[in-house]
């Protein structure tokens, strides 16, 4: 990579143990050390939604997803800029992963145009005119300071045909080599983003040109995004073994806890998902044996936590039907308390296939917690995957 | 009162010294001793909107208002029952008082008819028809368990006849009788509710009447309802020049920072307003200069706390730039800081009162205060006031 004036940083990645294909490490950013396999909560615009900073350190969490795109629309750069970036501004001192705003500008502004130089869009705020480059994506991270920072790649919808997906590929490793060229911030990584849709041979070809440049970790795009499930595990099982066993590895927009366990058990480090908190603030709680509607009338008069086996601290202090009661009479203090509770369960999930590969028995674990846990059937979770996409432009998450 | 089973319970408030009519007390109920003069915070449905029990508690605040009407409705007496009353239904040990439901009968529901029997009513929520009299007001807040309780009241509008006041006025007095009658609870402190709206020769027949009778507090209704500011005031004197100096006097539904500070002045103990609350989460932010609007361009950029002299959470850890982001992005979180900055303020505006009161020099302080903070102008306030009284079927505060 001779044209990158980047210097290579040393390995920030240490890989403690592997349990079959599933991986306990170590993340070093300049916020913290992170413990991995991890969940990243999204605080797409400098918020995690219901939270304060200290609400998520609290669940136990680390580290955190924002969003370059929704950043650069508001507040704005030069509002980051004034406060020394994000962490300062939003008053969260653990570990920051900002994705580039790709995945934004593809699927929530309006009138995108893309070309070789970069995309131009207008925003889905006020209908303002905006350019992004792979080096502006960059130079936008560095003002925001973030410990992660993404390329800048080109997205597709799930369905998009072969060529399509080949184009926007090819483009897509361009830019990485513009994002390498252009990145300065020595004490923030940079992760590529392997492309390539549903098609294997485009996932090799994307990682081999990827793996070939000097990035910190290795991020799969382009997935979660309305293929089916099945899909989703085996281009990430043939994207994990085309990349190295040193560095991150990190499956975005992924997911559901029995996704997580499935995409673990394929090598996966690093996951971020808005689902835990988007389905709290509409009542629906993870628990042992599977999501519940809070709002069902089973809960109307139930005296224990929704989850008695939860230690958060929604269950530490709230029975089952008061907080049926705050999600019937909107009450704003409902999201807040099932946004962490939801985390902990996340959190708490986590961190026990952590040990459970330390251990060495990470499969025994997935075996328990699957049959006990009832998922979304696949039909009703891809109806509610499209309502979503569609619906997004109202929510940020 | 001989017809009254009631024992007539010691007195729990204890004047501790004045200045000028402007006393500070202490109030000892079952959930602690509680500093006067105070202001309660709502918590309509259960919860103070938008915060933890805890939340409350870190401001300072000692007892919250909570309302018959709307835990009736929801979640229902049975599942309050259940949970053996309001402080381990929502998880609060402090000092719970609860208004009777006369005030939302009146204004809330729907198709309301009432007779000396009592208010029949249709739910605002539902529709569904119910009956509320004197007796089952009493029952319901003694399944509440509230620390201390009012008498059911009839409300009228601010500008009812002379007539219409007087006959509210009269079987506000009956119901008053009968509440004391069917008072059971000894733990409990039962209030009456002197009405006669702004007429004072009514004002001093109904402070007379109920004042014969063996109360433990006495409340001034039909006040800061769409009257005039300087109307209020007046006749709040008026009425707390005719109440017993060794019971506490309890103004309903009053105030701002202004409205506080001369109601004290007229002697005033107790006070209880959404409006730091509602206001809050409208973005209007107490300071020691007046309420500023943070979704203003002016705090797009400000680096210090809303307020820097302010020892909140709030202040404590975020920047105005940051709450006006908060602001424009609609995020939940915005809500939370907001209405711990709010009630910060006025707690620490009261508790400031208080000692200046024991300090014997509170007319300097209400000079000071007054001279510095901008207050809302009249026509604004009652303007913002009727849009409110008018919207409010959609807003349980």
């Amino acid at each position: 990579m001779n044209k990158s004036n980047r210097q290579q940083t040393m390995n920030k990645f240490k890989l403690l143990k592997t349990s079959g294909s599933a991986r306990a490490g170590e993340l070093q950013t300049s916020h913290g050390i992170v413990s991995t396999p991890v969940l990243c909560p999204v605080g797409t615009q400098g918020s995690v939604k219901a939270l304060t900073p200290q609400d998520v350190k609290d669940v136990g969490m680390t580290m955190i997803l924002s969003n370059t795109y929704h950043l650069y629309l508001r507040p704005g750069m030069e509002i980051i800029k004034k406060f020394h970036g994000l962490h300062n501004f939003m008053g969260w001192d653990g570990t920051i992963l900002t994705d580039s705003g790709g995945y934004q500008v593809f699927s929530l502004s309006k009138l995108m145009t893309i070309n070789d130089e970069g995309a131009s869009f207008k925003s889905h705020i006020d209908g303002s005119a905006h350019v992004l480059t792979p080096e502006a994506a960059i130079k936008y991270q560095e003002i925001i300071g973030s410990d992660i920072a993404m390329v800048l790649d080109q997205c597709v919808a799930h369905d998009a045909g072969r060529a399509e997906v080949w184009a926007a590929m090819i483009r897509t490793h361009l830019w990485a080599k513009r994002c390498l060229q252009a990145h300065t911030m020595k004490s923030q990584l940079l992760y590529a983003i392997v492309q390539g849709g549903t098609f294997p041979e485009l996932r090799k070809e994307s990682a081999k040109n990827l793996t070939d440049l000097p990035f910190d970790g290795y991020a799969i795009g382009g997935l979660s995004i309305g293929e089916e499930k099945q899909t989703t595990f085996d281009i990430t099982q043939i994207t994990t073994e085309l990349l190295p066993a040193d560095k991150p590895r990190y499956l975005m927009g992924v997911g559901s806890p029995e996704d997580i366990l499935e995409c673990i058990d394929r090598g996966i480090d690093i996951f971020d998902c808005a689902l835990p908190t988007r389905v709290a603030r509409n009542g629906a709680l993870y628990t042992g044996s599977g999501r519940v509607d809070i709002m069902n009338a089973a809960y109307r008069t139930r005296e224990s936590a929704i989850d008695p086996d939860c230690n958060c601290y929604t269950c530490r202090h709230f029975s089952a039907a008061y907080l049926h009661h705050l999600f019937r009479s909107k009450e704003l203090l409902a999201y807040r308390l099932a946004t962490i509770h939801n985390l902990a369960f996340m959190h708490n999930l986590v961190a026990s296939i952590r040990q459970s590969i330390l251990n060495d028995n990470f499969h025994s674990l997935k075996k328990e917690f699957l049959s006990k846990y009832q998922t979304t059937d696949e039909a009703t979770r891809i109806s509610q995957k499209k309502k979503w996409l569609a619906s997004r432009e109202h929510d940020s998450e």
